[in-house]
């Protein structure tokens, strides 16, 4: 195999543009003259902190994040911003709303329990989360500590189309998924978070965003380096940051920033995965596992109903080269991931695929 | 500048070895036919997997490691250690045993004492950290829950040149800056923990040995991926690992075992400072900062003495090529960080150039 006959429709990490690890690949030896690879850099150095200082300006760029808000590169996926979040914002004796639409929001759920009460302002377990809740669902707090919620549910194909509107009270998303996708209006979340390794760089970095103010308060067992307070007053730097995975992220948003930035992604996302849901509404072979309405732009949750067929599929279609399209053990069927750097031609080679493959064995 | 120009003496991220720098150029796109960089694997894939496994195995070779001990990939670097080493090993009501020999040492004490009682057994602040406590120096506390301490001072530039005996409390040492340097009797330790940013690999990965039979005993608040018997259960993955360092890792290890493995590292340590310290020794412009017996083979630290002629000479040097000599805040002077990449024509053309400022200068 190679990159011209294989297709990755991985969850994450994920394909990457290819001119990011093109150009990471020539400067791996020599970054720009310097005589060190990034990966060598010591993170106090002028050279490096300028390709920090780049990549977090780009990002803040990109975001349009406004100077109410901070944001850091930090380390431990988005299951470390499961424990981070409530040890900073929950408080002594606080509250915080949670809303379980999936198998990450679920385990986010769990964790806050340990730091304080948790209200579950809505839950899909009941339909295996193939829809999002309505806003007039959502059994508030009214002095909750925070609200959390998961944007896009990477296991279960569902992805919410509205900001849930929660008042005064702190608005927390995981953007795991989803985020540089589209337009997102940032004065409205007290903290978004996401780990990289879906849209914005191999696994390694987690972005944080955070209105500056909610930092500060964290629980007194809090470990160092899961202070916001701490890593915004050392600009993520107060231990070594992951420094590789950070030039990564720059690498795809100079590249994101020439596709025509989050305005062409948001639109792009509905393309590709249109193209899946237009074949899977009319195909007699498959069908979508999500509700209409709450269809992720990212990932396309599809079976055929039967699980001896939907392994059948999935067997075909990687030998055809469309590798990691099998869904995920709490779903079943397949899925399809198709993030920022999913190239249409991937997307169009999966349809003409699964058409072919229905007219043979529909 | 270029790589054949310039000599890398950072303290960490430092210099990798070449050989598997040009690999991962080579392999950037494309791993081993796979069509996919490393970067974009699944960590949930039989290809990600493999590589996984092949260097863990590969680093349980290298240190030797018993069955009885376990090997983690984690994150957060030796900064997420000094709270997860309390947090499963303090229990409630604990008490345990810290050194204090350096900057870090110094962190991970303070961070305890949230967490537990912490005892003192040494420090050596009162000489600025120029030499380690002898053993009979140790004040220990008979049921310590652990005894911390930290192998190799990088900031100050010394080493503990023995192993501490503290009976059947379990030893817990960061081995952040000279782990895979000299061959360790594993099975003494409770716990060895080392960020990889020296020794190993890219930032971004952290290497913990542990006991198996010290797992399972948190704290209740302890975050979800802090837990040492989680990640023990889950083999590192209970979340997205830091895939791509790892797959680094794995590289230079294949570089480390051609080299001759932990022992031609043990003697090319001592060859490497050796040029360093025995020219230090017998100048009469620079002298070495740590006592002669507790000087560090990975950092060689030294001074003329004189603030301004420290920075005169760090100039020079970095214009000549020697990029990162210049020491830590808290020490002032010089550092040349010699780890197991460092080729030792870097460290003889060091001492030749300084050989030549001295004449110049001296």
């Amino acid at each position: 195999m190679s990159r011209e006959t294989t297709y990755n429709f991985a969850a994450g990490p994920a394909v990457l543009p290819e001119e990011a690890l093109k150009t990471a690949a020539a400067e791996m030896l020599d970054f720009n003259g310097s005589g060190m690879s990034v990966m060598e850099m010591s993170h106090r150095s002028a050279i490096y902190q300028s390709i920090f200082d780049e990549t977090k300006a780009n990002l803040k760029k990109a975001l349009a994040v406004p100077d109410t808000h901070e944001v850091l590169f930090l380390q431990g996926g988005a299951s470390a911003q499961f424990s981070m979040v409530p040890l900073n914002l929950m408080g002594e004796n606080g509250t915080a709303d949670y809303v379980i639409t999936g198998n990450f929001s679920g385990i986010a759920c769990k964790e806050a329990r340990k730091f304080g009460t948790v209200n579950v302002a809505a839950d899909t377990s009941d339909c295996n989360h193939t829809r999002i809740p309505k806003q007039e669902e959502l059994k508030l707090t009214p002095d909750a500590r925070y609200f959390h919620y998961c944007a896009n549910n990477t296991v279960f194909g569902t992805e919410w189309h509205y900001v849930p509107d929660v008042g005064d009270v702190p608005l927390v998303a995981d953007m795991s998924s989803d985020i540089l996708t589209q337009p997102v209006d940032i004065s409205r979340y007290g903290i978004i978070y996401a780990g990289a390794q879906k849209n914005m760089a191999p696994a390694g970095v987690t972005v944080v965003i955070i209105r500056k103010e909610l930092a500060g308060h964290e629980l007194p067992f809090t470990p160092l380096i899961m202070s916001y307070k701490t890593m915004i007053d050392k600009d993520s730097m107060y231990n070594t940051p992951p420094c590789y995975t950070i030039y990564m992220l720059g690498l795809v948003l100079k590249w994101l920033e020439k596709q025509g930035g989050i305005a062409a992604m948001s639109e792009l996302r509905k393309e590709r995965s249109g193209l899946l849901y237009d074949y899977l509404d009319n195909s007699r072979l498959f069908h979508g596992c999500a509700e209409k309405d709450a269809r992720s732009y990212m990932n396309v949750t599809f079976t055929t109903g039967d699980k001896e067929k939907d392994t059948e599929f999935c067997k075909a279609a990687t030998a055809a080269g469309f590798l990691n399209v099998k869904g995920h053990r709490l779903v079943g069927g397949m899925r399809a991931s198709v993030y920022n750097a999913q190239p249409m031609k991937a997307v169009q080679a999966l349809v003409d695929f699964m058409k072919e493959y229905e007219a043979k064995n529909g």
